[in-house]
């Protein structure tokens, strides 16, 4: 008989130091669980029942408005880009704790999506319960089976990533921007707002997406050795355009869950209307810069910051050369879709997050004054 | 003959020591400028002549669209509200430079609105230009008679607030959001979403306005007092609920565009989905928590922070008695409505920035890295 130097919480932890970090590695799996039996075999066909059951509602939508709290409003900020851009419906993002006590205007053809990792969120349910009064059509977004929101709305879908026990979201975050994606594909394909063709790259690009994040993990280590540089400074901004602009809200959000540290995200452009004057050798700037239709807009800002003698840490698409000649430091990822970048530029996000708060001895599972699930308001 | 012992700039500056002073000085004055001519001598009737004649394509609009950089965005975020609360119409707002890239839903009977202090703003102009293409009926607000964007657009309404030179935006923006009230309350009453009595109690409300920022501008000694006290203060984060949350957002940015301090603003209820571990006895939190529908949720977000350590610069209304037993400092503004809180609230905000600006030595009217007007992308 041999003994294991193991206790029950590091067994619960499957060998990672904190839940945080098996969560993260988790992705490829929990992703890969999250589209299973909604993308068939092939990858040319997206299935997402919630939606096919309340086929008209959505497609009939005169409005889908986004109710969400935290990390999930930014997924919900994901979701916004993704349905107008493929399903040509308005979308409305608004904070479940504004909406809920502003007199919003709701229409009974308006569609409400209301996301919540724990289900649980208590001015999310409320301003599920104000919708619910004005006649809308509920949706929830929920990785809790069974959880209060996923009760309370007329249909929805679970993001199946399996329990997060990590304060701070990491695969809920991606699970919802997958679900938000196949939610968007499966209305823009019954209403046919989006080309066949173009439908089913989408498709195969979201059915590849698992693959992409077990690639992009293997910078652990290279983002491990780098957090080492930034673990004293004391402010840090976090850029990103278009998709990847709620990808750099969520980065500067993990930072300061569970390391302290000040950040804060902005869309990119932006930064001339006003925080560029925070811009010196103190503050350094983790930029999104994946190679998308956008990309040249982006080196443009990497370009005013450097100016102000910003450190700059780019997210770039692999084989970049051109960010990489600018930025102080720089963390690859491999090429997706534009819609699906900030799933994969979450990742080295969180890794940063995690490592640099590792660095700071936080506890990163457990960061203070934080409760896994806001079930007050 | 006397010698005057001032040169040309210290002239132009009224006796003032910088622009930005006295511009935060002229805003009673500016905003009579605004509504003078568009409220009545009884102030129970406002007649926003851009509004009025292009009355059917405001009251027909399925949905207005605001599009808004910097400071204009947050006089837009208020808008939003108003424009929901009063005329029923849902509202979007979104950053110029993000609405021009992606793929936006504009519709031919959608109203767009751009806000532009100088009315050149690139990436705001840009998204003019695309909304043309799409059909829809564009409505500027600008303060620059004549400039481009007055220009682009079918019709607008000036803020008529006079030359702004401080780079840091203060009348310009009250006058924004003076515009936008008149513009919501004109739309309300000729779609008749507002009951007569509730309207001319609001353009009575507005009227007033300008005598309660001379009340609130006695405040500026002790601002200047209790700024001291903030002076080495490295981080800042802003809260408001409801009207009062874009209010703090502006507030974040004055202080960080002329003081160099990291300030953050956020809607105070988001603050236990994250920012809240921030919060120590280094981070000061400025609140808006004035006595309207939503005072007692703010005050139980202050006492969260309160019971964290951190310390709270609380904006209460005139004879608060709660939130002063609480917060380390207070500064009172007199009562108004609801949805004009953010203009009175945004005065003391404005002289906190500047008086910690100038207790640092910073370049209070062209701080480092800032244009007055952002002319490129």
């Amino acid at each position: 008989i041999k003994k294991l130097a193991m206790n029950l919480s590091q067994l619960e932890k499957g060998g990672y130091p904190h839940f945080m970090l098996k969560e993260i590695y988790e992705q490829p799996k929990t992703l890969l669980d999250c589209i299973r039996g909604r993308i068939n075999v092939e990858g040319n066909n997206i299935v997402l029942s919630g939606v096919i059951d309340n086929r008209d509602k959505f497609v009939r939508a005169s409005r889908i408005i986004i109710v969400a709290c935290g990390t999930s409003w930014h997924a919900a900020l994901i979701g916004e880009y993704l349905i107008e851009d493929w399903c040509r419906i308005p979308v409305e993002v608004e904070y479940a704790s504004e909406f809920r006590y502003r007199n919003p205007v709701i229409h009974a053809d308006d569609v409400v999506i209301a996301i919540s990792q724990s289900g649980e969120t208590a001015d999310t349910l409320a301003a599920v319960e104000l919708a619910k009064s004005k006649g809308a059509f509920i949706y929830g977004i929920c990785n809790v089976i069974g959880s209060s929101i996923a009760r309370a709305t007329h249909s929805g879908s679970y993001i199946h990533v399996g329990p997060e026990i990590g304060v701070a979201s990491t695969k809920a975050f991606t699970g919802q921007v997958t679900v938000l994606s196949m939610l968007a594909l499966t209305i823009a394909k019954e209403k046919g707002s989006i080309p066949h063709k173009k439908y089913e790259e989408k498709v195969q690009a979201l059915k590849n997406i698992p693959a992409l994040l077990t690639e992009v993990l293997k910078q652990s280590d290279k983002i491990k050795e780098l957090s080492k540089i930034f673990t004293y400074a004391h402010n840090f901004i976090y850029l990103g355009r278009g998709y990847n602009y709620p990808a750099a809200l969520e980065g500067a959000l993990k930072l300061k869950e569970i390391s302290y540290i000040h950040a804060e995200g902005y869309p990119a452009a932006e930064m001339k209307h006003g925080p560029i004057a925070l811009i010196d050798t103190e503050m350094p700037v983790v930029v999104i810069a994946t190679a998308d239709r956008i990309y040249e807009k982006t080196i443009s800002n990497i370009q005013e910051i450097k100016a102000r003698k910003g450190k700059i840490i780019a997210i770039v698409t692999e084989g970049d050369t051109v960010v990489k000649d600018i930025a102080d430091v720089c963390i690859e990822v491999p090429k997706t879709i534009e819609e699906f970048e900030p799933i994969v530029s979450s990742i080295p996000l969180q890794l940063l997050a995690y490592f640099i708060a590792v660095n700071k001895g936080r506890d990163v599972d457990q960061p203070r004054n934080l409760a896994k699930s806001v079930t007050v308001e």
